[in-house]
C-alpha cells in the first residue's frame, strides 16, 4: 500500500507533479494520486488531511499554484509532513504567489517546502523522509546522489576531451 | 442582528481589524467579531463558512497575515462576498506574502482584497455592499465621502492661510 | 435594465474582461459594458463614476493595466462598492504596477482588488455582491460553487481509473 | 505670480514637500501650494489641472504615496509638464506602490518621475524646465550644480587632511 | 534648429527611442538624435552633456537599459532637463534595473524618468516642457490630448453598438 | 542519543534557532546542537554531512542567513531530510536573499524550506518526520495541534465575552 | 598554463559561459574549463578550491542558476579571487534566486559577482585582474576599451548620415 | 605607495566604507581613500579613473548608493578591476536600487560587485587580487581565512560545552 499521498489542486498541474511520481517510481516507492482542490473542493481536502495518516500514508506531497492554499490547509489537519510545491501557472504573478503563499507558514503550522516548479525534488525528500527509517530507501537515496556524481563526472570528461 | 461577519486568524492582527470595526460603528452597523484560524481551526473555520449567510451574514471581512488562507479559505465554501485584509505581521517579507496569498485566488473563488492593513477600508466596502441595497446605508457612505473632502478643503484653506 | 457596470481603460483591456461578461451571462445577469478611461476621458470617466448609482448600477466592475487609476478614481466619486481587475499589459512590469495602482488605495476610498486579470472572480464577486440581497442569485452562486466541485470530482475518478 | 504648482494629496506628505519649496525658494523662485487629493477631492483635482496653465502655473509638482493617482490624474487633464513624487507612507509596501503608480502611465500622458520622497530633485526639476527659456533661471541652475561640486571638494580636502 | 535631443545608449534601443521621435515629428518638433554611451564613449557622453544648452538644445531625451547611467551621468553635468526612458532588454531582470538606476537619483541632480520602454510619453513630456513657454507648442499638446479623447469615444460608440 | 541535528552558520543564528530546540523540547525529543558554517568552516561542514546518518541522526535543521549555502551543502552530502530554516540578518535585502538561496535548490537535491526565521515550524517539521513512524511521536503532534485550537478557542470565547 | 579557471554547475550553463571563454581567447588567454557541481560533486568542488591556486590559477569564473552555490563554495576553500556569473534557468523566478544566492556572501568571504548572464563580463574582469600585474593585458583590456568606443562612434556617424 | 584606491559618492558612505579600509590595514594594505561622486564631481571622477593606473593603482573599490553610477562610470574609463559595493541609504528603495545599478553592467564594462554593504568583503576581495601575483599577500589571505574558521570552532565547542 502506497505511503506516499500526492495531491494537487488542478489536473493542470499534473505534467509538473508527474516529475514526483517518476522519480518515487525509480525508487521504488509507491504513490497514492489523486486531485484535490482547496478552493473547490475544500470538504475533500479536509476530510483527506484528516485521514491520511489513519491509511498508512507517511509523507503527503501538495502542488498548488496561484494563491496555494492546498499544502497549507492540508498541514493545518494533518500530523504527518507536509512537502509543498509551489507552481507556476499562467495568471501567476511570476510564481512569487505560490510560493509565499506555501513558503510563510505561521508558528505552529510548518509546510516543507521546495523550489518553484520542483516537484521531482518533492519526491526525493518524501523518499528522504521514509528513508530516515528504512535503510534500503536510505541506500536508494544514496546510489540516486552517487549517481548524479557520476553522471557529472562523466559529462566533465567528455567536455575536457573534447577541447 | 449583525450582518457584516468580521473574522481574523490571531488576536495580535485586533489591532488593525479594530478599524473596520470601528468605522462600521461610525456609520451604525453592527458587526459579529470572532477569531478563527484557517490553521489553528480549521473545522471552527469551515463551519463558519458554510453558515454564515444562513444566519443573516450579508458580507465577511477576514484579515490574516503571512501565508493568509483565511479569506480564500472561507471564500472556498461560503456564497458570500468576502473580503480580505492581508495583515504585515513581524516575520512577514514586508507584507508580500499576505498580500499575494490573498488577493491571488484561482479562477472562481474570489476574494474582495483590500490594501495592506487596510482593514478600514474593508469597513467602508462591507457598508458600500450592504448600500448596494438600502439606500440609508448608501447616504451615510455618501455623507462619509463628503466628510472626507470638507476635511481636506478646511485643511488646504489653513495651510494656504499661514503661507 | 443592467445592474452591473463593467469599464476598462482601453480596447485591449477586452479579451480580459469579457470572462466577467461571460460569467455574469452564465449567471442570467445584465452587465452595463463601456470603454471610460481615465486618463484620456478623465470627464466621462467622472460622470460615470457619479452618476451610476442614480441609474440603477449596484456594483461596478473597472479594469485597467500599468499605472492602472481607473478603479480608483471612480471609487473616490462614487458609493457603490468598486472592483478592480488589474491587467497585465505588454509593457507592464510583470502586473506589479496594476496591481499595486489598483490595490493600495488610502484610507477611506476602497477598492475591492482580485487577482492579476481576474475578470472571471470579478464577475463572481460582483454576483455574490447582489446575491446579498436576493436570494435566487445566491443559489446561483452556490450551485456554481457546487458545479466547481463535481467537476474537480469527476477529473479526479477519471485520473484514479487510468491508474 | 507663482509659474511653479506645488500639489499633494495629504498634509502628511507637507514634510516630504516642503524639500521642493525650499529649493525653489533658494532659486527665488515662487511656488503656489495646494492641498489637493485625488480619491477625496477629486473634482477639486479636476478644476486645478484643467485650469492651472490658465492662471500662469508653467510647471506642476504633485506628490502622493500608496495607490498615488494625483500625478497621473492632473497629467490627464493639464497640458503642463507634471512632476510626480511618490511618497513612502507608513502602509506603503516599502514605496513600491507609489512608485510604479506613479512611474507606469500609459501611452499619452507622461508624468516625469523623480525618485521616492525625491521632492528636493522634483524642486531643482521644476527651476530646469523654466530655465529652459529663462537664461537667469538657468544660470542659476549651473550655480547650484557648481556648488555641490565645491561643497565635495571640500570635504574630500578635509578628509584626506585628516589622515 | 532641434530643440530637442535624443540620445541612446546602444543602437539595439532605436526601435524603443523611434517613439519619441515619431511623437514629436508628429507635433512638428526637430529632433537630433544619436548614440551616445556612457560605458563605452564616455567622454563623448561628457562633452554632449556639458554643450548641449550651448547648442540650443532646451530637453534632452536619454534611453538606456540595465544598469543605465545614462540619462543621471548626463544630469550630472547639463543644466537642461533630462527626461530618462528606462528600456527593457534582454539580459535585464525585468526591466526592475533600468527603472531603478534612472528613477533613484541622489538628491541634486534629478531625472524626469518616464514608464519602462516609454519613449512615447518621453516625446511627449519634451512637448509639454517646450510648451510652457510657447503657446503654439502647448496648443499641440492640447489638441493630442482632445484627439485621445475623441478616439476612446468613438471606440466605446461602436463597442456599445455591437452589443 | 540525539536524533535530531540543529545547526546553524552563526553563533548570531542561535536566538531565532532556538525556538526549534524548545519546540523540540517540549515534544520530549533530543536535538544536536552544533555552529557548522558552510563559509567558514566547509570541510567541518563536509564532515557533518557525510557522517550524519552514521551517528543515529535522522533529520538535520540547519539555519543560516544571506547568501546561505548551509542547508543545501548539506542536502548535497547527506542523504537525510534536511530542514533550511532563513534567516533575516542585518544586512540582508529583506530576507529574499536566504529564503531564495535555500529554496530554489536545483533537481536531485531537495531542502524542505521553512518561512523566513521559521525554526519553531522546523523543529515541529522535524518532529512529523520522526513521528510518520512513531506513534508516540505522532501523538505528541496531534497533541501539540489539538492546544494550539484550543487555545484559539478561548481567546475566541474571551473576546466575544468582552464585547 | 592556464592562469584562468572556468567552472560551471551544469553542462547547460555552457551556452552562456562559453562567453566568458570566447572573450578572454580573444585576449590571448588561456582558459582551463571544467564542470564542476556543488551539489552533485561536492568532493570534487572542494577539491577544485583547496588546489586551484596551487596549480597556478589566478582567477577563477564560477557560474550557476538557482541557489547558485558554487560561487560562494569555491570562495570559502580557496584564497584566489572567485568571479561569480548568475545564471538565469528554466525554472529559475527571473533569475533573482541566482543573482542573490551569489552576490549576498557574508563577511569574510566575498564573491565578485557581475549581471545576470553576464559570463563575458566575467571573462573581461579575469583579465582585468591578471592586467593589474602585466602590461601586456592590461594594454589589450585598454585596446578593448578603445574598440567599443569606436564600434559606436561609427555606428552613430551611421545613423546620423541616415538622417 | 597606495595600490589600492577607495573612493565613494558621499561622505555619508564613510561609516560602510571603513570597513574595507580597516581589513585591508589588518592585511598591511595601504589604501587611497577619497571622496569622488559621480554626480556632483563627474570631470574628477573621470579624471580619477582615467589615471588610476597610471599612478600605481591596481585595484579600485567604489561604494556609492541609490542610483549608483560611480562603480559603473569608474569601471568605463579605467582598465583595472573595479570593485562594487552598493549602500543601502536612507531614501534606497531597500537597497534594490544601488545593488541592481552596480551589478547590472553592460557586456564590455564589468563591476565586481559585492553584497550590499560588503565594504568589508569588496576589501578581502582586493587583497585577493593582490595576493594572485603576490604569495605574501596570498599567504595573508589563508591566513584569514583560516582564522575565521578558528574563531568559529572555539564558539562552537565553547556553545556544546554549556549544554
Amino acid at each position: 500500500m502506497a505511503q506516499i499521498g500526492i495531491i494537487m489542486g488542478s489536473k493542470s498541474d499534473l505534467p509538473i507533479m508527474q516529475e514526483a511520481i517518476d522519480i518515487l517510481n525509480e525508487f521504488g516507492l509507491e504513490t497514492d494520486v489523486d486531485i484535490v482542490s482547496a478552493h473547490r473542493t475544500p470538504e475533500k481536502m479536509m476530510d483527506y488531511g484528516v485521514n491520511a495518516h489513519k491509511k498508512g500514508i507517511k509523507v503527503i506531497i501538495a502542488g498548488a499554484s496561484g494563491a496555494a492554499h492546498l499544502p497549507g490547509m492540508i498541514a493545518s489537519v494533518c500530523p504527518l509532513p507536509i512537502i509543498g510545491v509551489p507552481i507556476k501557472s499562467s495568471n501567476s504573478i511570476d510564481g512569487w504567489d505560490s510560493v509565499l503563499s506555501i513558503l510563510q507558514m505561521p508558528r505552529g503550522v510548518p509546510v516543507a517546502t521546495v523550489a518553484l516548479n520542483g516537484a521531482k525534488n518533492a519526491g526525493i525528500l518524501a523518499a528522504q523522509i521514509l528513508g530516515s527509517n528504512n535503510d534500503k530507501i536510505q541506500e536508494k537515496v544514496l546510489n540516486y546522489k552517487n549517481n548524479l556524481k557520476i553522471k557529472i563526472i562523466k559529462t566533465s570528461k567528455s567536455l575536457r576531451k573534447k577541447k
